[in-house]
């Protein structure tokens, strides 16, 4: 096991009528942001809720945070923030609300180029403090450090992390997201799925709880997530979800383990280039991935087929290309697609990414740093 | 799933060569006060290579804290707190130094009647702060806001919890518990597997993933415990058992579902009064208590039976009766012995522990709180 340094001082208030207890968390003469995306969370009365909890502290709306959220939006909030003199931002939404108000956060009382910092990753000091209510389970933005921008202009989708930027709570409340369509319930257990696998399928480093906590998280994924799709008012089914996506992305399940984050990267510039949903490119992109990458992963890709697939019969190879058909079928069950060609994109789409990928630096990637540009082709290849 | 909080704070340093970078966590100005237990701290070179962190920082030592830590002997080193000025505690050793030092945290900052406060569970504004350098994995105590003290004077051992007494960091080195003796060794790993037991071995709440956890934890100290025993410098053993022992007890694995500590709340008067190892007192009253609880513990047993220990042939009855034996074996193998008379205690016994979870009040226990005088006596009598 490596060493490692685990810390995640996100407060997480879980379950229902919780958002009546944030009031506690937040100074009472705090000026409050509350940002949000595309209307939802004001017509679904969570934002009305959240405003009730926050008494006559003084609160102004920032509406319109879009999916993967964009560098111009943002840059209208933090001027907001100055001119209003906020002092504590609320994030109502999923994935993508958090990750633009961390952006804000740390935007907010940086002195300088605000994007160099960010795509740069250089060091900060300070950040607003920030609290978020989620209704999306997904991405476990709600209790790490981290978080996604995307810049139209350069096309680029740019992560950065900080210790900074964890929440100072998150509400999880899981009938917030009965109100969600199909389509988002069914990207955000795709999400979480692969940030189970970004952690866990890479080489044996006697990361055994580490392992046990991944294996457990992917069964219960596999378990839960299609019956979500038959019925979304189940309780129970929700908190699942919600609080498996959550330890997906804490932190937990990846400490003193090898990582392998080349889905998501190389994901990043298919939705920066042609929109398409995140947990759309994790779904093409992985088995694809795993069958490029079958070698150097042999050891887990077996001990996956063994403990989450239940496939032990049969020779090695075989069972592992079992695991990852297995891995397909679950995420068509979920509805959602696992070919590039699916979602109608042209074959040239493989050198728009390869281009990205070189523009930015963004390669090699993977555990071993050994997905350069030729295995990265072959991934996108095998995608289409 | 229940509503839930989850919290914590804890900084883990995790590995080796890690006690180097608490000075990055202390106050440049602390006057640091060094706690540890019967003299291996120093002996080992753990209290120099503390100091050597610590810089020119003033320090001061505070010997002495037993397993079971003593009110009398805590109260000596509030005394010290109070005269040199203390602004700052490090634990050095295991759960009971850790539980010992939070105990000063409190105190000392407490202005009142301290065993009033902490035996009546009395709320607390302030403690002071602390870190641990964790040298016996087992309690979890280094990353949860719990600690159990023992009033000699009284016969009494009492545990108090406050989000509070958090350590603000904790350094978990593995090569830490190469010197010690094979019996705190097993004592840890059967005290770490009885935690995760007592949060999962109730009823089903749909805690999917909680159990999916705590089932994993097992799966692991089954394996890696009995490794530990014969060879004791292996890195990776005991690292893993480490960091089960603080996933066991850290907060995490016992959300949103029913707990049953009645094991652990009963064992502790077998010390208060007879001084058997805590972990010998778990490993002597889980078999017989999971025996006389076994009709409203059905299902969960049997989940156990099969996740745990492969049990999967035969009548639910014959399932659950042999996972119970299998939990008394996995004891016995570790070392330890799993009834009273083992330990040489009269049958008298079982009154004088009935006598003090009646003296202070401490019954009915167990997740429907239906572990009363009667259930008591016959877990005890099925101990013997």
């Amino acid at each position: 096991m490596f060493n490692f340094d685990y810390y995640n001082p996100t407060r997480i208030l879980f379950g229902t009528e919780r958002i009546a207890d944030i009031g506690k968390h937040i100074p009472a003469d705090a000026r409050v942001l509350i940002t949000y995306g595309s209307g939802s969370a004001k017509k679904f009365g969570t934002v009305d809720e959240a405003r009730a909890a926050l008494g006559n502290r003084k609160i102004h709306e920032f509406a319109g945070i879009e999916a993967n959220p964009h560098f111009d939006t943002l840059m209208k909030a933090v001027d907001l923030v100055k001119e209003k003199k906020i002092t504590f931002l609320l994030a109502i939404g999923g994935g993508s609300v958090v990750d633009g108000t961390k952006f804000i956060a740390a935007a907010a009382l940086y002195h300088g180029d605000v994007w160099e910092m960010w795509s740069k990753k250089l060091p900060i000091k300070r950040v607003m403090p920030l609290g978020c209510v989620m209704t999306l389970p997904a991405t476990g933005s709600e209790s790490n450090g981290t978080a996604v921008v995307t810049h139209t202009g350069l096309g680029a989708k740019v992560g950065y992390s900080h210790p900074l930027l964890f929440p100072q709570f998150a509400v999880l409340d899981p009938r917030k997201s009965y109100t969600l369509p199909a389509r988002q319930v069914a990207n955000g257990v795709v999400d979480a799925f692969v940030h189970v696998i970004e952690q866990y399928l890479t080489y044996p480093a006697y990361g055994k709880v580490q392992d046990r906590f991944a294996e457990g998280l992917l069964l219960t994924l596999i378990e839960e997530g299609p019956k979500a799709l038959i019925k979304s008012e189940n309780y129970n089914v929700r908190a699942t979800i919600t609080w498996s996506a959550t330890l997906a992305l804490n932190g937990l399940i990846g400490v003193g383990v090898p990582q392998d984050w080349a889905t998501h990267r190389i994901g990043h510039q298919l939705t920066a280039l042609y929109n398409l949903d995140h947990a759309q490119t994790l779904a093409v992109l992985l088995p694809a991935l795993l069958h490029v990458q079958r070698d150097t992963k042999h050891l887990k890709l077996l001990q996956y087929a063994d403990r989450v697939w239940n496939l032990r019969e049969g020779g090695e190879e075989s069972r592992i290309t079992a695991a990852i058909d297995k891995t397909r079928d679950f995420f068509e069950s979920m509805g959602v697609k696992t070919r590039l060609s699916d979602y109608g994109l042209p074959e040239s789409a493989i050198d728009e990414v390869m281009d990205n990928l070189e523009r930015f630096n963004m390669l090699p990637q993977g555990e071993h740093q050994d997905i350069d540009a030729v295995a990265a082709r072959r991934i996108l290849s095998l995608s289409y």
